[in-house]
């Protein structure tokens, strides 16, 4: 019953088989291997972009945190929501590849912005000139970060508002598979089609052991991205591993079955949460859902067995210091069997 | 009739008399010189503190920003209003100077901040843990940038909230001279007193021409601030020149003169527009008025020669957008004169 | 016939074990598994240190400058060798991480300083006062980029030096476990006991996929070091992967013997080419030589199946034109009838 | 008898007046005010280049940085020699403002490179690749650090070899105007006519008391120039103070006159110790003489009044340990009577 991330469960062996099945004899280093040039491949196929650039790297934070320090200035300012993970969860990570760009913070419900909020907050830095930081890029998270989806309207309607102000949009991916699935749309409807700059591909949360992919849909950023990789600390020198694990997790379709399983056992848990009578705090949409329940309750589904966050802070209080709000996270991992027995618990 | 700004008008005369009595001869630069010793003891003894660190510089914007690189590390964050100079005003300065610190901003009502929003804002992030930006220090300024003046409790209030989460307080006093007139109080007063680690004591808004003291409590501190001071290439090499202003600045308590001359054009100045029926935005305390005008009201004023600032954007906002916050602000060289012609427009 | 680097060749099948054996069930994420803490305790094991702070990264790259970070101060410098991987093969990463430090380059032969070049290039620096970069750290490679080797008693000849200036030592140990077989010494002898601070201890080269070991021997860094490593986007959510790697290299002293195996096959190698008469830039000492051949003997190698480098560039520059340096790397998969095949190629 | 820099006399009183004449009623703040559109206007007449972006700062170190910080990229290195000022008596600016780019040191006697040493170490670092810092661009100071000049042709040759390596050239200028008058050349010739694409034109140095204008001839910067200035913290607020000392300092010619006087007090300087048999360490060419003396003769002469540095360490070291080099330096405000007075002391 652990639904405390969806990096605590174990890769997916379709995948440890291919990176067992790469283990195999010498190759150059540092990408200069056939496998990687598969797995870029497969990734642009994926995309429908035969000319997007594609770089793995080992971290979500490490792809975020590169993309953005091709979009923004140092001068510049990124926008994003208060609850971005590059914001609230990278410990200043996107400052210190930027070379110290500043994050402005706009929208709040659901962790999602909206045209107009975006717009406001663009102009309101634009009109202070020199002194001010200037707008720099936009960054999305797609699933948010509190388990809600942008509709592909919203994404466009967001992406016209940056391209209106010239900035580049990024997308934090990290659960992009989760989205994909719980929209039923395409990697390319819900990227460049929908006017994205550059994605965060995220494998690890979704059964890998540890890949993400950047993919930029203007190949210019190429050789300034490889300098910053190997800068960052960030260029893998036995790279088929990382080549391995994309080419594994893209094959036949994995990684949008491991994406459904993650949705399906979350809408699973939030149908018998709701018909336990608890409180959502946004609508859940994909593999994460936030629910408020009292203390006292929480502590008995910890002792019970129940592995999750709970949360005193801003912004995962409930409306009293009794209600606190509980973090559910399913990855592909999480059987039904799993979800049943906490629900079991919850009712019992 | 100029209330663009308090650093549009001269340098007081007797500053310019302590540059050309300096101008003699020669002497070692880069700050051992006999008149930057006497400077610093001028400090030292104005802030009663004989074992503060004292270091000039020539922008306000370097002492706020190198100040805080000694207080925040690179993976923390500045807690200050979203109107603080170091977050709307310095495009970024701070992050450069701190290696890519976070600004968290709290506080709104007059660019204020209070107990209860510094605690809140501290303990949200405090939870988050190694993922998150850590608590680095808290930023304050004064006279703030809406005009508005922390009482030497409020002041006291919010560092016993920072020194209960062990950060330290850094004082922005770009209009320092400003509040010690208008609150009565003493610089130490104002400062070590009510529990301020260190300040940006400025003199080129009140008749210097070029000059910003850093000031620290904490004697420890020297090393790392002369180091990073010339890093950042904020070191004169003629450095008796910026001594000479904070010479002539003291002497005879002139700092103190000029505020308070400063002040009182824009208490004459708030009583004319009161008068006159004109809302503030916040109640003036020292010498930078905001006030409401119609559009229309604003482009005659200026057309009659009156020149300030208005501005369109949040949270210069207005009501409706026909009513436009207009900025004014005095300097010592203001007249008596200059703001009755003013108020003759207005009513006019 | 593949001898371009020791980060060519496949993992050891233990460690692929290892990590097969990790991928069961759920655990907690970025360390907080007990696999990690079973690793952990591995190394300061091996490195007779039960208070050392060890943390793991994925690259050597993210180890040398994440550890060199904590040493030296954006407005230090770090004293190294011009052919240290952390000057010319890291695409200023260390600068990157240290927030802008600078590198003041020492000693050349062999890739080694000696306590007088050190010594001198320390002083040099030291009489500059607060104008010049100030001295912040020592960084020795051991194995060096030449493939030589310094003693015990010259580290702790450099150490030594370091210490009198009050400078921390660090190590990078990309072929740690080379440098130990041949020296025939414990990892504490190497270290600590000769005076060392901190440690990257390598894996990746030795038939890891991609773990470093940062080890420190002042415990006191630990923090700094997690907001650091987090911050740089190195920290690994699913962490147990890179803890199952290390714990399978150091089970049963893998490590050694793989590194012993490395060893054998670059003297069997420097053995048949010496007896060829081939000239060697430094006499080899652990898994990797450079030797003088004429430009067109390279091309005949090459074309006949061995892969290597060779360099135009400086240092690698033989004594004329014609004459160029080839580097041959050899890791623990290279077999004995690898380099018996090369070597009839070369006698052929 | 002041020898000690060029940054110890006072201020030209026609610069004085020109900061005097400024001070007088209220203008727009931050270079928007008449005063610094006329002295711009002034230096591109200078330099005979009608689009110069023309930037004042108030210290060399930031001329020289924020200039060099818009030519490299933080993942590239700049070329220099060792005596650079940027390299050893800025305390890591360049660094600081390019975001962690590298210097590399080429070329020593005198100070100088040659286009043979800087070609090969472009040369040198070009064949590493992705993992090797990039080649980013070449900075030259006139006068160098050691008082020799580079010749117009010398000037042509080395930006030739950086132009072929697409890399641009930087001048420091702390010293030009001495530069000038020694060669006889205008600014033009020694700038954009040569090669150069900007320049760090020194007023400080000459008489003025705290201004360097930053100077491109590629008018594209000027936006990321102003935007890198105010995040520096190197925008002054009350401008016409800068803008007011070099109009005062161009006015007339006065540059060069100043130039010209200090460069006869160090002829006539040298012309003296070379009567006295005093050995230099290099041809003295502009306003700055290095020369060898016994340690005890140095302590009679400074005992004797003479103000001026000895330095122990390499490379002011003269060939044994009681032969030091001493550094003399004259301003336009030494005095003939200055010198024949230390040249008694010496002869005497």
């Amino acid at each position: 019953m652990f639904f405390a991330s969806d990096n605590g469960g174990p890769v997916h062996p379709q995948i440890m088989q291919a990176i067992a099945a790469a283990n195999d004899g010498h190759v150059l280093s540092y990408g200069n291997d056939p496998l990687t040039q598969q797995a870029v491949e497969m990734i642009r196929e994926l995309f429908e972009a035969p000319e997007a650039v594609v770089r793995l790297v080992a971290t979500g934070t490490a792809a975020n945190a590169l993309i953005l320090s091709t979009m923004a200035q140092p001068w510049q300012t990124i926008f994003c929501t208060p609850l971005a993970h590059i914001h609230a969860d990278e410990c200043n990570a996107p400052e210190l590849f930027t070379g110290g760009a500043k994050l402005t913070l706009t929208g709040t419900d659901g962790a999602k912005m909206t045209p107009d909020t975006l717009g406001q907050a663009i102009t309101r830095i634009g009109w202070r000139g020199i002194n001010a930081p200037q707008p720099g890029a936009v960054s999305l998270t797609q699933v948010t970060e509190m388990g809600t989806l942008y509709t592909l309207d919203e994404l466009k309607a967001l992406s016209a508002i940056a391209r209106a102000h010239d900035l580049p949009v990024h997308l934090d991916g990290a659960r992009f598979a989760n989205a994909c699935a719980a929209l039923g749309c395409t990697a390319a409807e819900m990227t460049w089609k929908a006017g994205i700059d550059a994605v965060s591909f995220g494998g690890t949360k979704n059964g890998c052991m540890a890949v993400e992919a950047a993919v930029f849909f203007d190949p210019a950023v190429a050789r300034e991205f490889d300098l910053r990789r190997k800068r960052g600390a960030h260029l893998f020198s036995k790279h088929r591993y990382l080549a391995a694990q994309m080419q594994g997790y893209l094959q036949d379709g994995l990684w949008l079955d491991l994406a459904r399983m993650a949705n399906e056992r979350a809408a699973q848990l939030a149908t018998g949460l709701r018909a336990a009578g608890v409180d959502f705090v946004c609508e859940p949409q994909a593999n994460m859902i936030f629910a408020r329940l009292p203390r006292s309750e929480h502590q008995r589904l910890m002792s019970g067995g129940g592995v999750y966050y709970t949360e005193d802070g801003d912004p995962w209080h409930g409306p009293d210091d009794e209600m606190l709000m509980g973090r559910f996270v399913c990855d592909w991992s999480v059987t039904e069997d799993d979800v049943d027995r906490f629900l079991q618990l919850v009712t019992g």
